[in-house]
């Protein structure tokens, strides 16, 4: 049995796996952008280790739990949330391989030291909010979806300083951001190598940007095919059910 | 009357406009790529002025005569293909609106000085080539593809000292160069504002890439609907069916 608290409900992640996920729309709930960010990733299959930071509910640790069987640990700075991904984790009997930290991402370099990982994965803030702009709003969605705690930059440096050389780090952000994250990632020594753009659908401009850099890695990107989230009829495009529902 | 040389030969341009072009397969014919930078990019349209840098035969100052009353100047530091876009303004009868100028691009900074443009495009070399990997290319052809007369920088260093502040500058290049692009417009203060993929059919990876920056512009990049080139039955896709002959 799991504990549920206020509005909090259990969702289907991947109805294939028959996996669930503890969530709750006024405290943290999962977005599309994280489920495509744990399947574009690289992951290492059968040795080496995966850190998840921003992890919030734990959505991408459990998501890259059915591609990998590496031992994957999500950070997650807000109490309230960590303490859900940790059910989750029970929710679906994957303690063996799964595990959180409650802490802040910027403390973690120091945390594990030399302790290097072969891939970072990071669903992180999106939005440089003003300190004005933020008074009405609910503090456990500003945390995850503003840089109050921490900037892009913060985010990319912990990154880089976490990944082996040679170890891959994956984001999902905002197009608008891409010229802060190339920028980022070249002064902390991440080589962009793979980048993907999902768009809401045809004809629109791109929403989500998926990017993968590799440390100490040589110059050489590749875009990948273009995603589109929905049909012109305001469905899911096959692509997007496959990676949902394994349709 | 116009004069040929060599396998020179005279192909249509923009059949809607009756523009015709000529050119050789042994010194310059045009690309796709010039003519996705022609119809991608920004044009001031009645006032200001456009500079076409890397101009080869003049295809994208002929293109761009098309969407845009204001004078274009190209610039060809090749004399051979500089003749031949000299040629290509008079087989058109442009010669009111359009100008070559045989010159090495890293001199026009200094001939232009504060006589700045509205607009800079560039299709430049895409290939840097060690010396030992160009013994056998024709020379014509080696210019116009391979950093021999200008590296990347150069090329953004240029471009972006031609440019007003508040003024465009559109490039085409290949992706797998887009950090390095990204990093040398930045450096030289130009601000990507507008990016957009082309990928060769659906399920493939990018190939061409198409971007403008904003010299002294504000952070915040849009990236257009992806364009696909051919269909999967290898024919030419509506969208480029129209930009290539208005059909």
């Amino acid at each position: 049995m799991v504990q549920l608290y206020d509005d909090e409900r259990i969702d289907f992640l991947l109805a294939k796996e028959n996996m669930r996920i503890i969530q709750s729309p006024s405290v943290f709930a999962f977005s599309l952008d994280a489920v495509l960010l744990a399947d574009f990733t690289y992951v290492p299959k059968t040795r080496g280790k995966i850190l998840d930071l921003c992890t919030g509910n734990g959505v991408i640790p459990l998501f890259l739990s059915t591609r990998s069987n590496v031992p994957i640990t999500g950070v997650e700075i807000q109490e309230r949330l960590y303490d859900m991904a940790v059910r989750n984790i029970n929710l679906n009997q994957l303690g063996d391989q799964l595990h959180m930290i409650h802490g802040d991402l910027k403390d973690m370099p120091a945390y594990y030291g030399n302790d290097k990982f072969d891939l970072v994965t990071c669903n992180p803030p999106y939005f440089s909010t003003p300190e004005s702009d933020r008074k009405n709003l609910n503090e456990h969605l500003a945390i995850a979806r503003h840089e109050i705690h921490c900037t892009l930059d913060e985010v990319v440096q912990s990154c880089s300083k976490l990944a082996k050389s040679g170890g891959k780090v994956s984001m999902v952000h905002r197009p608008d951001r891409l010229i802060d994250i190339i920028e980022s990632f070249r002064a902390n020594k991440l080589e962009p190598k793979r980048m993907r753009l999902v768009y809401p659908k045809e004809g629109k401009e791109a929403n989500i940007l998926l990017i993968e850099g590799v440390r100490d890695g040589k110059p050489g990107l590749k875009i990948l095919p273009p995603l589109y989230a929905l049909t012109n009829e305001d469905e899911y495009t096959d692509e997007i059910r496959e990676i949902l529902y394994g349709e």
